[in-house]
Formats: C-alpha cells, structure tokens, sequence
C-alpha cells in the first residue's frame, strides 16, 4: 500500500475528521471540573489554533501505534489530541513576530495576525497547559501510572532538552545574541538541534501510542525508534521541500530558511545525499516494525508518506 | 507568632534559600536523560527567571503543607520548585511588551530587556513545560497516582480555566478584542478574574502539599480552603499595595492598574472596606486550619504575612 493509494489516503482522512471532531470537544465552551471560567476570547484563539486543517501527523502515530498495541481506542484520541495541542501551542509561538514572524499557516492567517501577539502568547501557554491536564485526567486511562509516564514523555520531547530547546539552538544560530553574528553550525549539530525542535516530538507521538496500551518494553522500543526514523525523516523532507516547492503548494513561505541562513542538511549534503538519507531512515523505520509483522503496514505506509510530503 | 517576629522571618528565609538551592540545581546545566542538550542560551534565560528572589510564596505553602502533613521534605521541595518555576513563566510572558509590558521586576531588568522577547517567550515555554516534567518524574513520589494528581491540579490552577484564563479576562477587559472599547466588570467578574489569575495558584500550592503527603481528604480539603482565602487576601493586598505603595519599596512600578482601567476590588468597595474583606479572608483561612491544632501555627502566620505584604 503506497501513500497515494486511496485505502491509505482515506485512513489519514478519516482519522484527520476524528481527530478534528475530538479536539473541538475538548475545546468546547463548557466549564469542566476544577476551571473557574472558560474565557470567550481565549478559547476562540485557542480553537483557532488547533482546529482547520494540518495533517494530523502526529495524531495518526499516535492512534496507528496504539491500534498496533490494542491500546483503547478513545484514550489514544485523547493522546493524540494532547499531543497535537502541545504542536499546535508551538506553531502559535514560533509564529509571532518575535520568533519567526511569520503570515501565513496552512493556507491562513496565523493566530497573532487574527488576535494578536498577546492572544497568541497566551493561547499557546493554555493550550500547552491544557495538553498536559488532558494526559493527567483519569478519562485518558485507568492506570496513574500510565498516565504519568505520558506526562513526563510529552514534557521531556518537547521541553529545554527536545523542542522548545531545538527552537533556542534555532535562535542562537541566527545569531540574535551575539551581535547578529550567525553561528556555522556543523553538520552534526544541526542534526542535533534538528532532533531536538521536530525530531523528539514526533518520537514520542510514535511512542505515545506503545504507552497509552501499555504495551511490552520491547514493542515501545520498536515503536520509538520508528519515530525517531521518520522524525529525522521528517525534516529532511522538510528541507527538501523548502528548497524545491512553491508557496502556493505549501501554503505557507518558502526559501525561508536559507534566506535566514539557517543550516539544514540539504545545505551540507546537497540535494541528492540528503535524499538518499532521508530513504534510508525510511528503511530504517519500516525495519523497527519489523517484529509487528502485516499488522505494522499503515505505520510503514506512513513512512513512506512521510517522506513523499508536498506539503 | 506574629509575621514581623524574627522567628517566622528566620523560617521564611531558610525556605527561601533553600528553594533558590533547589531550582538552582534543577535548573544547572547538566544534561538529564531523556534530554538531548540543554542550550546554554535557554537555561540562561531561564535561571534568570527564577533565580534571585521574590517572596517565595507559593512554594512555602507547599512545604509548610507538606510539613503539616507529615510528607517527605524531599519530595515537597520538587513539588515547591515545579509550582515557582510555573509562577514565574508567568512572570516571563505577563511582562512581555505584547502583554503588560513592565520593565522592572523584583527590582531587576525583567526577562524580555536582558535578552529579547523571543527568549522570554522561550524560557517561559520551557519553564512551564518543565515543570510538569519534575512533577511527573520519580524522583518526586515513588506512588504515580500522586504525581497524576499533582500534575492534573497544576495543570488546572494554572490553564484555561485558571491563571491563564485570569490573564485573557483582564486583556479583554482592557477592551484589546473591542476596538480599544474597555469593560466594565462588575464586582463578581471582578472576583472570578482576580480568584484564576491568582487565586488558582496559590490555593494549589496550599494543597499540593497535602497531595504529596498523601493526606486525607479531608486535610487537602481544609489546606485547599486555606489557600483559597489566602489567595484572595493576596489579591486585595496587592490592589491595596499598588494603590498606596511608592515603587521604590514595591522594586516594579505602582498606580498601573488605575492608569490601565483595570477593576479592582478596592476600587469597588473603597480602601477601607477591602482592608476589612482581606481581614476577614485572614480569619477565614486560619478557621480552614483549626483542625490541624498548633502544629498549623507556622501557615497560620503565614496568612498575616500575606495580609501586610509591603511588596
């Protein structure tokens, strides 16, 4: 089943609409148990941010990695949507002004050009804060235990040590603190930050799903060393298309890092390397299934689309 | 024990520094597993943020409340550095010039003038990220159920329905997302605002003592009671400070709230009769404790402290 074909296409569909449909449930206007107010302003922001399109890719490792272990299908959704809230908070932030400045996301305005920069500021801390209140509560699963690991697993991918500290390595490289001097970052520590800002996140999603099932120790190993593939992967892609897409395809700018300077693996390798390298962590994924045998196809499809993404 | 008697001044102060100690070491550059660097930029910023003072309350409450309940200082300790660190991301972004734009902190340059705001947005993310993550991490409690707990109350004090969502009321307030229109709350939203942008917190902090204790539900319920009459005294104390302190003792700026428009409750009730409502939320909070006898007497003082808080 390769990525373009309409069984796998519509399972990404699907599970897109099911991932939307719970996410706006979480982020309805009903004061839950322990919230004093639901402030009107805020959750329009933060649904802005959240709901309308993505492709959910982190959702579906997630859900697909659960389904893999027998995980409870409704626990997975509500860690798949905690995980896509803590994306979607850092998405808000790296978009202001102060950070990336950027317009344009998904094809829309991004949050601070339809509030502004304080509604985005604030909308990105909650939603942040809420994706952690969603793993802690009891109706994601039984086990305290469960639920605490996924705490620690999500705040350690994305916290100083993986995303939010990716995005510092990011900041500094630009050279914002060292009189706009721009720092050459060696290959290998533009691997590393790269691992850092997309790579661990997306790990984790892949792992999330192993988790949530309560799967063995050996089939969470599995699982998190395919997203660790497919993250590299992942942003390889990404590279690749900054530099060969337009605009109008991706729906956001494009050549924007090297007009920033910032180092990617494109840059290092040259476009024929990295794509080779990209192929290979693809390999490299499908083979961490491997013990799951045909039950592993949509996570090996997903690899594969992974690496095929126009956008 | 009245709060000017050298021996609660003493007390005050050993938790103080040995909080400074405690984040101090949480935040120092080593790297943590699960962690794939920590950016020396990013911790920086960080450290700055929470080291060097501040009153320290909210972590005394947890470790009196701990105290009381006969928890592990060790484990209270985490739990006090997780409640500050969180405290003061909030710090980090409400000072931001997209925000309240302040200047002046604790006598000090705030975060966003000695680096930039893209790093006091960063460092924010990364402490409200980390604490969740010294929460949910072992070394805090060895009983998972307790971290979920933690974690959850945390995650609820602080988010949407809590201090974050106190933060989108007062910007709305100030008329930001109505054509610079400000509204006017009545006395009620004037309290719901002030209970979750403060109140949340500081009455978490009284409870998670009690939660890492593992206490009985009624000594969480009563310690929960306790902070949230401390909490609202704090508030009323403060609107009563930035009306008659000189910013000299207060080390930030005074009169803010009447130059912004913002509603406080001593604008409603005039001075003299808040002083009584804080009074009486005084007595209401050391009435929450009764049932602790003289072993309370320490978070009793701690009510009065609150009370005649001169910065």
């Amino acid at each position: 089943m390769p990525p373009h074909t309409p069984d796998f296409k519509n399972r990404l569909a699907a599970h897109a609409a099911a991932v939307e449909q719970a996410l706006a449930a979480l982020l309805d206007d009903a004061t839950r148990p322990g919230e004093l107010a639901r402030p009107a302003r805020l959750m329009e922001a933060m649904r802005y941010a959240v709901l309308g399109g993505g492709k959910r890719l982190r959702p579906v490792l997630v859900l697909e990695s659960a389904a893999l272990c027998g995980g409870n299908p409704d626990a997975a959704m509500r860690v798949a949507c905690a995980v896509e809230m803590l994306h979607c908070y850092s998405l808000a932030h790296d978009d202001l002004p102060a950070m990336d400045n950027d317009d344009l996301r998904r094809g829309r305005p991004t949050l601070h050009r339809v509030f502004d920069d304080a509604m985005a500021i604030l909308a990105g801390d909650a939603l942040l804060t809420y994706a952690f209140d969603v793993l802690a509560d009891e109706a994601t699963h039984a086990d305290p235990r469960l639920r605490a690991e996924l705490v620690l697993g999500l705040a350690r991918s994305s916290g100083l040590g993986g995303m939010a500290g990716g995005q510092a390595l990011d900041l500094e490289a630009e050279g914002r603190y060292d009189k706009g001097q721009r720092q050459s970052l060696n290959v290998a520590e533009t691997r590393r930050l790269q691992a850092m800002k997309t790579g661990a996140l997306i790990a984790f999603s892949a792992e999330a799903g192993a988790i949530v099932a309560d799967a063995s120790p050996d089939q969470r190993k599995a699982l998190r060393a395919y997203g660790h593939a497919i993250g590299a992967a992942f942003q390889i892609a990404d590279d690749i298309l900054d530099v060969e897409a337009d605009a109008a395809t991706l729906g956001k700018a494009t050549g924007k890092d090297q007009a920033r300077g910032k180092s990617t693996l494109v840059e290092f390798l040259g476009l024929d390397a990295a794509k080779a390298e990209r192929d290979r962590l693809v390999q490299e994924a499908k083979t961490a299934l491997a013990s799951f045998g045909d039950k592993a196809a949509t996570l090996s499809v997903a690899a594969d689309f992974v690496a095929a993404r126009q956008s």
